[in-house]
């Protein structure tokens, strides 16, 4: 079963690789972008099959080793039923 | 109206996060984890109402700016409707 994780910075983190992107966005001529915000992404594959133990598990994931809850937050979705 | 690149890796492209991440769970015990890939996320907020018009130049953005199409596949989401 593949899972992903999104991780994005907490509101009032700052996020000077999105700042970046948006000042370079503005003079290349992109004026309507008024937002940029940036996050990762990782996917696992997870030899589960029960949907429910697979989200247990990649949260445990998440919490011990993947994300930085004092700054991160996360976000599970299962990818596919496959396997 | 928010739109989501998402951009991973090409196929057979070297992820050493990817494989730093697997060697760390697997030394954790988690053992049911077979393998692991990484991406970044971009979520921009477009003064753009219409969805394939913000498509089109998100598309633009990615290939001129956010994304190195050399070794990076690159996908939009239309995160909402709104505004």
């Amino acid at each position: 079963m593949k899972v992903m994780v999104s991780i994005n910075l907490k509101p009032g983190v700052l996020d000077p690789q999105a700042r970046a992107i948006e000042n370079s966005l503005s003079s290349l001529g992109y004026t309507e972008v008024s937002g940029v915000s940036t996050g990762k992404q990782i996917i696992l594959d997870l030899d589960e099959t029960d949907e429910s133990r697979a989200r247990q598990k990649t949260a445990k994931m998440c919490e011990t080793l993947l994300v930085n809850t004092v700054i991160e937050n996360y976000d599970i979705t299962i990818m596919d039923e496959d396997s």
